[in-house]
């Protein structure tokens, strides 16, 4: 593998990339529309796949639509992957996601033109619905994956709209097929945006990413009566809409008593029969908790419980709720995390540790194997929003942290030892 | 009109107008559909318009598609128009609205079987979109009619689903024809539900309706900044959801203040993108106070803003305010109220004044003639509701005095002085 460290990606060609497909589900004002299975979903897909092949890569579908490309290694054994997602929130920006996938693909056609064969195969994977904006739980694809969750449960799964993920799967012509035995993977890498505002406050160039917070969603159902807007005494009242909002407000100040790097948020509020003038029967709304420590994730989640037996109570009301997701903190690797960091300092880059705030594919592959993540500034911090950007020097150094780190961990023990 | 005194309704055949027009829009578990200007709109009106031609009544429709079937009287003098609605809000009951105009046209049959004819001609009236469910502002086709709103600015109103009125009035056949002159009525009497508990918890048969409250309907629309949910720390956050979370908690707390008559409800209530995982970005929600003291209203609106701005400033977003609907709290004509009593009493029902919580039609046409309305009681006060539910003797009391109470309305000055 001489000469290899001295191999870097072509930021051009990456920026291109990103750009073409975010022109797939692009929405009028800017950033991009391609919710998990729509049809933007299949047309984003076709063209990761279209990439793929073309870089001679080996495609294959699992039974829940992840799609990895496989490069073949000197030797036949467990490979290398580098993955993310291709989906988006409903206004999203180019670049959540898609960084992790695509800069896999600029790796493969560096190697490709430097015709280098690394001694593991690499695998570049796009995995399904890790947005979980249209179903829930997110990183679906990858929990399924590493069988956190089983594929037929999965695709039973409705999202907001009612459909299937399975029917839609099916739809979109990615309903592909189940693998032979369990996924045997070296090492997992995963580059990705940052998503929030801390290295670029720093002026930082990377994030050697430590570990994932917790995430915690619940569904809550308030079932109240509905009745007349005007003629109804506030006392005689079981207002739906009352108490949801009560508990959204809650949710806030529970969240900043707490402090630290406790976050929560109600994304998702919807009342029936949400007319001017009538009091609300029945409200659904979400509440996304997130810790990078679980005892104080646990903490938030039973003062929530205990608010909303509190209001549910004094406005009249029933709540029900529902676990859409919930994962503990996780992890990385310890040897793989250092290897990043190593990479980093030894091609000169500014980096700090920090945890992720948002949940990744990488923290369902480190239940399987090493995992680790590379973080690159977010401008403003902003993501999950058509401003979302990070600046082509940036991603050309996160790509080429990639490829290093990559190049390290495709070398078999045994050729190790023979070097 | 000697004998007319002894005069009564056929209680039988209004509750079978009340069912039969209740079929239309029907809702699988109960309660009605008719949203204004909606196909099942059109097909109720169609409805109302066959029993007026089957009584004989000339049918008029005007320009916002109210529905009058005038009965000629002994002099071609102003009428004495008995009137309501039959829209419906979106999970509606049988009784609201469809009451005073079937009431109406019993009262017609009644006399039409009597043979009698009053010095007045007699006016039903069915007038469109009073619920507002879909169309800001309620009352829309009463308050056109007394000329409070110009026919142009009503039509080019945006619904719920952004179609328009006069759209929709042309699709359903009621675009109808600009009436000549200015309307000239005698008196306007409505027999409504109460939609309200007070008369089931007095045990009284009769709500002589002295007034209607004030109503103030606003809309919201506060616009944050979406971002990561994950990844955006509190601090950093410009959380619109959350903003109209404490806006609607505060909604509440205000009105509880301030007391008496006072209510408030938030009904209606839509994020941006309303999403687990997002930030929202935008919220819009409405704001419905109703108070029968103008001053204590207007304290209620000051109020509001006050903690608007407050709250907008403490999240970091901006508020916007549009005023859907804004009436004054209105007082019925005080003779005609005092003959709806004296009748009540005459013909022996159990009676108390009252305000009335709801807008009514009654309030528009008393800008221009003397009106009063009469309150039949609503089981558990349900309105605005599948399950709302007036007894059938209380639709017959109520109908029998509005009938009385039409007897005596329609003799001509002239008249009365012969007799």
């Amino acid at each position: 593998m001489t000469g290899a460290s001295n191999l870097r990606i072509n930021a051009d060609r990456l920026v291109s990339r990103l750009k073409e497909l975010g022109r797939v589900g692009a929405l009028p004002g800017g950033g991009v529309c391609r919710l998990a299975l729509t049809q933007e979903d299949q047309q984003g897909r076709d063209l990761v796949v279209s990439w793929m092949r073309a870089l001679g890569l080996e495609v294959i579908v699992d039974d829940i639509g992840n799609i990895f490309g496989r490069r073949a290694g000197r030797q036949n054994i467990e490979p290398v992957m580098i993955g993310s997602h291709i989906d988006t929130v409903a206004t999203g920006g180019l670049y959540d996601g898609c960084l992790g996938v695509l800069a896999g693909l600029e790796i493969v056609e560096t190697l490709n033109e430097a015709g280098l064969t690394t001694d593991r195969p690499i695998v570049v994977a796009a995995f399904t619905n890790e947005e979980g904006a249209r179903f829930a739980p997110d990183m679906m694809g990858s929990l399924v994956y590493v069988g956190g969750l089983a594929v037929e449960e999965a695709r039973a799964t409705q999202g907001i709209d009612g459909q299937t993920v399975g029917d839609c799967l099916e739809r979109i012509g990615y309903g592909g097929t189940r693998l032979e035995g369990a996924p045997a993977v070296h090492a997992y890498l995963e580059l990705h945006i940052e998503q929030g505002p801390v290295l670029e406050d720093e002026d930082l160039q990377i994030g050697v990413v430590e570990g994932v917070q917790g995430i915690s969603w619940q569904e809550f159902t308030v079932r109240g009566r509905s009745s007349h807007a005007g003629t109804t005494p506030m006392r005689l009242r079981h207002d739906a809409g009352l108490a949801a909002a009560q508990i959204a407000a809650a949710v806030h100040a529970i969240v900043t008593e707490i402090g630290g790097a406790q976050v929560g948020t109600v994304g998702s509020f919807n009342l029936h029969p949400n007319l001017v003038n009538v009091v609300p029967e029945t409200a659904r709304f979400t509440v996304d908790l997130r810790n990078t420590d679980e005892q104080l994730l646990q903490q938030a989640e039973r003062r929530l419980a205990e608010r909303v037996i509190e209001i549910a109570a004094r406005v009249g009301v029933s709540v029900e709720v529902r676990a859409l997701a919930r994962f503990e903190p996780v992890e990385f690797d310890k040897r793989l995390v250092a290897a990043v960091e190593a990479g980093a300092n030894r091609l000169g880059m500014s980096n700090r540790r920090m945890p992720s705030g948002a949940g990744h594919d990488a923290q369902m592959l480190a239940r399987i194997c090493p995992a680790a993540m590379i973080f690159v500034p977010s401008v403003d911090g902003i993501s999950h929003n058509i401003q979302e950007l990070t600046h082509p020097a940036d991603l050309e150094n996160g790509a080429n942290l990639l490829l290093a780190t990559v190049l390290e961990t495709a070398r078999s023990g045994a050729n190790q030892e023979k070097q």
